[in-house]
């Protein structure tokens, strides 16, 4: 007998596979300059820093990094995350702290603790799309939030959450993947309360929010949480590196979070010991705020490069992100940004068609830009070969 | 409003987490000897040698281990575990390779990738209780398959598969955890051919086969299947470091394979560089074969002490592995070894009650014990704490 598509999970079976990664496969080319994906620059990572660190915590720690340690994690690491994330706010206890493989499988182990399949989960249109995926992977039913430029609209919120009794609300509060909004002061309030009022988890992932290169900081949605409805998530990747996969969930509520540790407990026991404590160093001796300051100002040159880029294209809308990693561009009404997506490889340009994000599909005159992981002068040429490909186009 | 265990998800809400992992609360106390847990002697891990390795592979690849990697896993890695699995009998090529978070992950992503609610898995009984844990977070059906000492019966298997149309069987075919059994040949062909033959994926989870101290080497059940339906599984857990969290999935599927990479990708992303660098470097230089006969010949001394130890004991039935970590044990019908836990620890022993391992539960006579991870000494001084206890008992 031959294994075949109809024997898969039902859940599985239609799921293709992220459109990032795929076009992931494209960007071997030489030459292609890269909008595409969400990489920290490669400037901004640091091999030899994270050597050094990794030989002092194997002299520290010794063998015990090499055990199998507990699910609920690495004792320093919870304390020195507990400290890190302060600064937004929020008044963690370390047990409160899960450290997880990245943000995403925060997400992750936060859906397979709340949701049945067939249960509502609400979402920005557009959103991070790994996280489209990942509720796609558990059978729930996505219905989109409507946003304008200061994000989610609360009353619209409230009104699908009394259509649809969600089981969770995804927000990303700041620098917003894909859209680069940042969500106004009042409505992180307000979608607070949402949630504790109506009995809504909201999930807040939060990775970008110490990319600020210019306004001021807000505080985490957490901070406003009273009764445990919000849970926090961030990570490391956008910040030290990717590459280790180190991010983390934080729940004041003991139901929740006793759920998220079991559910890391069967799905890979515990997060590698290693990566915890080059992490816990990291933060510990002090390298996260020069860093901070260092990719900060490399990353406000390039993304001030591709606004005059975007400016320079007419009858083109695009945010202003305030920090973060992305531009989010839409073309004239008619215009295909999904289409033309091949063209522009062909040019040696790649970015993400806008569709991507929408959990509702279309959108295809949109498109996701990132400047963290090209040179000033890559995008300087990139945006050129864009605004030529955009005018042929609408001219066509 | 306040968020209570009726709104989590359905299987979530049952789960109370590893009967190992909450023993593993209890053996901070001084002095106690734990034959509980499956983890490596503190002696066979090396944080110099893997102090070492990273910094080489941190100076060799430098910054591409820190940004993001392809979730298909570490391009070099997939090579060196391609040619450390041949001398099991498997041809694997790299690009049927899936480096894990251990091999529980590749457990977990199969069955996310095969089962929908309420299909029927066929486990073993006793099976590897973590194993059972990520079975129930899919809301999945267990049926017992039983066995002599020669692992499952084949016969029995395919009157359960003729009755149950299971999705997946899963076998740990080499020093079973926890009965510390090795499947015959024969067996082995004839499991294989019955996946084949009803269409059923064979999840083989072979962790322990490189530890084995005496017998001959039996090939995977992997090496028999023509058509794709085993796959197999691995970790570096128990051969180099358990903190590492590093194993793989081996699937020459593509379909199924396919599922794997996307369930991963939404689970996780990627395992991380770091680790899988660490992982195929050790391969690579040649530090595997040496340090695999300087830990069996560790472990064999404290296996020899532990079955001496147990035949001390009248009236006790035990398992004589011919690897592997685990020793299983059978108390006198009406004794019971999950309420003597609590008794042994007081006398600072721990071992795992046998309960746990079983999906239909009972066999509270049974209970599994770890000679890996206690000095020879503490085996000694251990067993005769268990004696002393066991006679008491049975006399009560």
């Amino acid at each position: 007998m031959l294994y075949d598509e109809t024997m898969l999970s039902r859940h599985m079976q239609p799921l293709t596979g992220s459109a990032i990664r795929e076009i992931f496969h494209l960007l071997g080319k030489p030459g292609m300059i890269s909008f595409a994906g969400g990489n920290p620059a490669v400037t901004a990572l640091e091999p030899d820093v994270i050597s050094d660190i990794a030989q002092k915590v194997l002299k520290t720690h010794g063998w015990r990094l090499l055990q199998y340690g507990a699910t609920e994690g690495f004792g320093p690491l919870l304390e020195s995350i507990a400290h890190f994330i302060e600064s937004s706010g929020i008044k963690a206890q370390p047990s409160q702290i899960l450290p997880c493989q990245g943000a995403g499988q925060a997400l992750d182990l936060l859906v397979k603790a709340t949701c049945n399949e067939g249960d509502v989960v609400l979402v920005e249109s557009p959103t991070f799309l790994g996280a489209l995926q990942t509720f796609l992977t558990y059978g729930v039913k996505l219905v989109p939030l409507p946003s304008d430029g200061e994000g989610v609209i609360v009353e619209e919120a409230e009104a699908l959450i009394k259509a649809h009794h969600p089981k969770l609300m995804y927000i990303i509060p700041t620098f917003q993947n894909p859209s680069g909004k940042t969500l106004g002061l009042a409505r992180r309030q307000r979608l607070c309360e949402l949630a504790a009022g109506y009995g809504v988890v909201l999930a807040e992932d939060d990775p970008y929010r110490d990319l600020r290169y210019r306004g001021e900081a807000l505080p985490a949605i957490k901070s406003f949480d009273k009764e445990g409805w919000v849970v926090y998530m961030g990570s490391f990747s956008k910040l030290i590196s990717p590459g280790l996969r180190m991010g983390y969930a934080m729940s004041d509520n003991p139901t929740l979070f006793r759920k998220l540790v079991i559910g890391k407990q069967s799905a890979d026991v515990h997060s590698p010991l290693l990566n915890q404590a080059i992490v816990d160093e990291y933060l510990r001796a002090g390298y996260m705020p020069g860093h901070i300051a260092r990719i900060c100002g490399d990353y406000k040159k390039q993304l001030t490069l591709m606004l005059e880029g975007l400016e320079a294209i007419p009858g083109i809308a695009f945010t202003k992100p305030e920090g973060g990693l992305f531009v989010w561009a839409e073309l004239p009404e008619g215009m295909n940004a999904t289409d033309m997506l091949r063209e522009a490889v062909a040019r040696n340009v790649a970015y993400v068609p806008g569709t991507h994000f929408h959990c509702e599909g279309g959108h295809h005159n949109t498109l996701r830009l990132n400047f963290s992981n090209s040179a000033p002068e890559q995008i300087r040429q990139g945006m050129e070969i864009l605004k030529d490909l955009i005018l042929e186009k609408s001219k066509a």
